[in-house]
């Protein structure tokens, strides 16, 4: 990755650090090292607020540059930093959010003499929350990538297959366009695979993750996503897999029918639009995230949907979320969510609906907030497609 | 699950618990709610000496028992286990290595009056290393279906396919014998979609990933595996996903070629499962694990191979390593490892070779540890398949 980008990016974290008034950083968990290298190594970058970053790497063994050096276990670097000249710190931040317990207090031994702190994770995720241009670019090509997987669906489908099988034949669809495979998610309580398809009731089925839709899986150790619901006449059956074609969790959600459906789903899934509309309508810098959740709980409660909005029985306490380079990132869309859109903030909208005897209808897209309002990331046809 | 597989597993917990004067442990990451629950929930398992395991539960909302009780807040947890009539902890285990630093800190601050050890996780991957019998039953189930899968690979190759298009294909297959897709690995500092195939040179590019081989991958977002190697006349390919179809990791690798590959290659295969039937010979319960790291070292040395064992350039230092919920269990097949192998232990045995100008050779397979000795539990053709 080109050094301007990376420089931007650590510079939005310096700016948060001068804040703190912290004077040094050191990142060794796979997204911030994304972030702030361009890339996954095995190592630390420590990123002083008035120094260039350093490298410290253990694997590959293939990487040189001027502030790169091998390493071997984190107990070296202060010796390595005395040698390129550089101050030890005095208040360090760690990642205290994704560290192990055991990571961390290894890491904060090795600098004795500075106060540690582990605000690391959350002050990267603060910078990470505002995407550069580069970032949102990533994020068109994806939404490019994905709708042109999820225009094929229709010719993968086949009478009498389950939801599982026809989930397989998409995920294979993400993979030819070029999806990564791996679905990041920040924090070690939510796994998923690629993403889920849920078809008919399997849609209001409870989970142990916080996803805006469940399922009840293939198994104990996977306890979301399909079933082996059989895929019959009547249903909805909604394609939600993450979109992570370059390293960037894009996210789009959409709605197929097995034949057609009752009205009810249709006026349903029109419903879910029009609140996507209407957010995308108010939504701009400077307005609070608790004031989209509202609207679209305003809405519902109007149409009488309230009961079937994100979920039945468990219900997400959300209808959107940032993302990144992970699937949840600030901001969230959520009740009491005070935080204001910025520029450059890049989130997916899920307006859901889960209707019992049916399936699932509505829609997600993943959107960027510009100067003057919202930029749709993931275009492709939003009505329920009949298979 | 049932609840004596539960107990029994449970019990093994216990057992080093009181050993080192442990009275309670505290479980809220997934793959330890799997093993001492059966299922992944959101939620605490409360694991006291002398007293039935607890579970407090924030998600899915749809599970009741006699020692099941909700919770919004880990802070609860001291009120409900008073309410149940147990007394608080005084010395409580956490798991420390796969906690967040943050999540830790949070967890102790909830019970001020114990000593809180960061054991837990690593005193549970010692009770995980032995496998109960409906474990190993688990893994026998898995390596059929991974076998099964493996054995259609030649079906689905077409002339003029990459390597990640025959990837795809592969996983499609891997995917369609129930194999859940989710690959989990102890650590975050390591990651992978469901596995490598890695064909020709590629297999010789390091990777940041400490598995047995690296490969550059398609974006340095996630840089293992394959990189849109075409495949060539004269190459070697190997296939290495993991087998997780029941929560469980099987591992296993086969390699294929398209066309005829030079005589070394078939030679170099050959020594890999030489160095197999070497080892499964050696190992029963009793054996040191760097002995049987030492044999395979001791044959690629006579054989003049060891510069290309176990890749060139960047070399894994393991042969081998304990399977379970994660990839990377006790024990691990390297130098100075001194852990002797018991009954019920389940680990991956992979000699490879990296041949520059044609590929990988070598072989990987599934192994529990019996009383007499080794059973294999990924069964398949283990010669090199022409596609």
């Amino acid at each position: 990755m080109l050094l301007p980008e990376l420089k931007q990016r650590r510079d939005k974290i310096r700016v948060l650090m001068a804040q703190q008034g912290i004077d040094a950083a050191l990142f060794t968990c796979n997204v911030n090292l994304i972030y702030t290298y361009g890339q996954v190594v095995s190592g630390y970058l420590y990123l002083p607020l008035n120094d260039p970053a350093r490298l410290f790497i253990k694997r590959p063994n293939n990487i040189e540059g001027e502030h790169i050096r091998p390493i071997r276990k984190p107990e070296q670097l202060p010796d390595l930093l005395t040698e390129q000249g550089l101050p030890l710190p005095q208040r360090l931040m760690l990642e205290g959010d994704e560290l192990s317990f055991n990571e961390y207090r290894r890491l904060a031994a090795c600098f004795p003499s500075a106060e540690v702190l582990p605000c690391g994770s959350a002050l990267v995720r603060q910078a990470r929350s505002v995407k550069t241009k580069l970032e949102i670019e990533l994020f068109r090509r994806s939404g490019l990538a994905h709708a042109k997987a999820y225009a094929q669906i229709p010719t993968v489908y086949r009478p009498g297959m389950t939801d599982r099988e026809l989930s397989i034949e998409i995920e294979r669809l993400m993979r030819l366009e070029g999806n990564l495979g791996i679905f990041r998610v920040f924090g070690q309580s939510m796994e998923i695979f690629m993403g889920s398809l849920l078809a008919g009731d399997n849609a209001a089925a409870p989970s142990p993750y916080d996803f805006a839709l469940g399922g009840e899986g293939m198994d104990p150790a996977l306890p979301g996503g399909a079933n082996n619901t059989p895929l019959q006449e009547g249903q909805s059956l909604m394609v939600d897999l993450g979109g992570n074609f370059y390293g960037y969790m894009g996210d789009m959600s959409r709605v197929f029918s097995i034949g057609r459906l009752p009205q009810q789903a249709y006026d349903a899934h029109q419903l879910c639009l029009d609140i996507q509309d209407a957010i995308a309508d108010m939504a701009r810098p400077g307005v609070v995230c608790e004031d989209l959740y509202n609207k679209a709980i305003d809405m519902v409660t109007r149409a009488d949907m309230a009961d079937y909005f994100m979920g039945v029985g468990q219900k997400a306490k959300f209808i959107g979320h940032g993302i990144g380079l992970e699937i949840n990132e600030a901001p969230v869309i959520a009740p009491r969510m005070k935080q204001e859109l910025e520029p450059g903030m890049v989130f997916a909208l899920e307006p859901k609906i889960v209707l019992p005897g049916v399936g699932p209808v509505g829609i997600e897209n993943s959107w960027a907030v510009g100067a003057e309002g919202l930029e749709k990331l993931t275009i492709c046809e939003e009505s329920i497609i009949e298979l």
